[in-house]
């Protein structure tokens, strides 16, 4: 899990939007997600991610990269596709993926 | 707080993802959240939004909006920027907004 944000990047650049309704602890997936984030890390053209999830409610994860091809290279990573297979037939109730391209964005800090 | 998915929509739409780090329960930040609520549901365009926060870690939130037009009445809406003075000068550490255009979006559902 990832506390601090990511913010100061230079559009353009891509965000996949990942939005879940999932059991609070499901069996393993601790692990697989713990190994997702290394795999994504190693990928040239990521920018970062950001994750937070409501207990009880709905989770949502921002993966930000540099373009469409490094979203696509972690989309088809092998790993990642065996991790939602094993997603979709164990943890998720319903997910959602939104791809979209960032022409702006702007941060705040507290002086 | 919304527990269900946006999911079903037709690209192109446009995703207002806002990140924040804040205090877990601010004063006034739920009568402000709940009257942001009511007046963005109004809005032509307007296509729902999700929430998630971690306890004692980030907030996400993702609005979606039919176009650039509607997503902008949001941003311009006057009690929505007295909103977010306010969020600066009490609530939020930090924040940032990543405003994209979404081409691709898929979604699954436990049958």
């Amino acid at each position: 899990m990832t506390q601090s944000l990511v913010a100061g990047l230079e559009p353009p650049y891509y965000t996949a939007v990942f939005t879940s309704v999932r059991a609070d602890d499901p069996e393993g997936y601790a692990e697989t997600s713990a190994r997702m984030q290394e795999i994504v890390r190693e990928l040239p053209g990521f920018l970062g991610y950001e994750t937070a999830r409501t207990p009880g409610g709905i989770g949502i994860t921002v993966a930000y990269f540099r373009d469409l091809d490094s979203l696509g290279v972690w989309q088809h990573n092998a790993e990642h596709q065996a991790a939602k297979r094993h997603g979709r037939a164990h943890w998720y109730d319903r997910y959602s993926v939104h791809i979209g391209k960032v022409e702006r964005s702007y941060s705040f800090e507290r002086a």
